[in-house]
């Protein structure tokens, strides 16, 4: 085994969690605090019970929200220059993947100076970042407990991936009371992302037991307690869904994806679609594609999935799998390519720049462009 | 389900991984190190070994090790003084549980003033820390996890435990491969003790999905490693055992002990015994007399001590203890507190100290000093 490296926030995990941001920020040495959120969760009203936190607490704040979905380098560039106005010492971001990301973005330049594509790839961030809080508003993105931001190079027009344990945030505040008004479609996409997120880390090449509890436990949360919180909407089982999302983020983050997210953000990029609705298409034939190369793995998952394990490794993985593909089906979202991609003409194309996603590089099997066109016709 | 918190530092596991300590310190923004460690490990090879890895990265350091078995407040404070006449930015350390305790207590002092006796208890702490960054030599103590630091209060003669996230280090980089000269007792002594954290937060009333997953890998691994590591000594069980020891802290370190650790704190401080031989003895008995309260969660630990379950959740928790105890006979190590303890006579102060312990408040079931006779009587 070579050397493995895990780094996750400290969590401060449960309903009413949101009470200790003022807390925290103060712990971490905060005076001015730069708030990042975006305009769409102003209305939700959890923006101004942060402010009331901040100003209980005695701490001044800079709120910036000029960040867009899909997070631009001039929104960071901007708002890393107003960090430095108002000589900001704590970054704070409540919201989904877009502000998080931002915020890291804007974390990163205002102490490393330069532009924020600068940093592109992984591993290239010299200096130590100001301290930062997120408090996720999903509970899938995982930004909040993850080494990643991604940031749109308008210029290139390309998705920048930025990977670095620097980018990890210092405290993440997951507060399950966020989600109560969320529609049965989005708690969906988000559970399923995060089962996504769990079944790639766990047969990733660089897993580790580390992460390897963590994935396992967010595969069991989803598959147990996403039908039950649909049915009833109860803030326990709400929760369930906010844990399964922190662990398998704690396992992805530190062991990275695989092809089904190399083709998810191929095909996300070109056809706008959401995330979560493409994994139940892709996921289970990537799952067998996979399968000659982590047959013990595939297994383990298949006991949690199945609750048993069958008479061999193999067996337990075969039907681990369909009991998944049947699961994506009792939930009643697309499980066949065509019913999101309008023309098939496209998957060539995508399959292409699929081969270039970092995610490819810790896939338990290779795979070429032509792989994963078998792949997508298979599922077409 | 309340607020959970749950802290770990960044980790770095593995074979070499020393070698990284250099980067790490840069990364957290280092320019002159303060590096503790004790004079016995000096012969050993890794200071040196340390000194070489910071020279290349360029950083400069001064070297602490005027500390003791049981850090002292004095030396805590002579460290803090030459920490800030120095102008260090960084606290690294090199040891085991006492040079890392006394690391902490330094980075406490340096930064927060005052005497390391002013923050005694928990969450006493306001101000944010220098960043520090630890390696440990043994498999056991977790002080490069957790959130304690033991300090020894030489006026009043008590050992002060100091309790706070803010004691969590930023980097803990543990490296296997300065385990191979550990004696076969040690080996299992500290394998013990990271099995006994790993029950005892396993039960624990503050546990959460977070530390579960932990706590039953560390119980896992040690179950089926220890004895492949005392047979042939290999590097890769080594590993697993340092992989069940940082597994165990995760675990602790969030969910904090229970009955035994009060007992064990007790019976060390008075009889200077080895805090791993005092767990064989009085594990089993504490988990039984725990059983009502949290028959479920010792039954997950018999069915990996087992590897089955059996027909109820209390025959599998019964046949777990058990199990355990053969284990521990199975070590030859001592199973009985007559051999440990000289005298009886001493029992009733040590039970009616170790009511003033915090572990006791985690314990899943509520004990009096009388409850601790019977239980030390049980296995006389």
């Amino acid at each position: 085994m070579g050397v493995l490296k895990f780094s996750v926030p400290e969590i401060f995990f449960g309903r009413g969690s949101l009470k200790y941001t003022g807390m925290c920020a103060r712990r971490l040495g905060a005076e001015k605090i730069f708030f990042v959120s975006d305009p769409g969760l102003e209305k939700s009203g959890w923006i101004d019970q942060v402010f009331e936190i901040l100003d209980k607490e005695g701490l001044k704040w800079v709120y910036y929200s000029d960040i867009s979905p899909n997070p631009r380098d001039w929104q960071i560039e901007k708002g890393a220059l107003l960090y430095k106005k108002h000589g900001c010492d704590v970054v704070l971001t409540l919201g989904g993947g877009s502000p998080m990301d931002a915020a890291k973005g804007i974390a990163l330049v205002a102490s490393n100076g330069g532009r924020v594509n600068d940093y592109e790839g992984a591993n290239r961030i010299q200096l130590p970042l100001p301290p930062m809080i997120f408090i996720p508003s999903t509970a899938s993105s995982g930004s909040d407990i993850s080494q990643f931001a991604i940031i749109t190079d308008m210029e290139r027009q390309v998705k920048m991936s930025i990977i670095s344990r620097t980018l990890v945030p210092n405290i993440s505040i997951v507060d399950p009371a966020l989600l109560v008004t969320k529609s049965r479609e989005l708690l969906i996409a988000a559970a399923v992302d995060a089962l996504s997120h769990a079944v790639e880390a766990h047969v990733s090449r660089i897993a580790s037991p580390m992460t390897e509890v963590h994935s396992l436990k967010a595969i069991e949360l989803i598959v147990k307690y996403l039908p039950l919180a649909l049915e009833n909407r109860s803030m326990d089982h709400l929760e369930k869904l906010s844990m399964a999302g922190t662990s398998a983020a704690m396992a992805f983050s530190n062991a990275s994806l695989g092809l089904d997210h190399a083709l998810a953000h191929s095909l996300g990029g070109m056809l706008d679609a959401v995330h979560g609705t493409i994994h139940p298409i892709l996921l289970p034939q990537v799952m067998r594609y996979n399968l000659s190369e982590c047959t013990d793995k595939i297994a383990q998952i298949g006991e949690v999935v199945l609750g048993r394990s069958l008479e061999s490794p193999l067996a337990t993985a075969l039907a681990g799998i369909e009991q998944l593909e049947g699961y994506f089906q009792s939930l009643g979202v697309a499980t066949r390519l065509r019913d999101i991609v309008p023309d098939r003409s496209v998957l060539p194309q995508i399959c292409k720049m699929a081969t270039y996603d970092s995610c490819l590089l810790s896939n338990p099997r290779k795979a070429t462009a032509e792989d994963m066109m078998q792949i997508c016709n298979g599922v077409w």
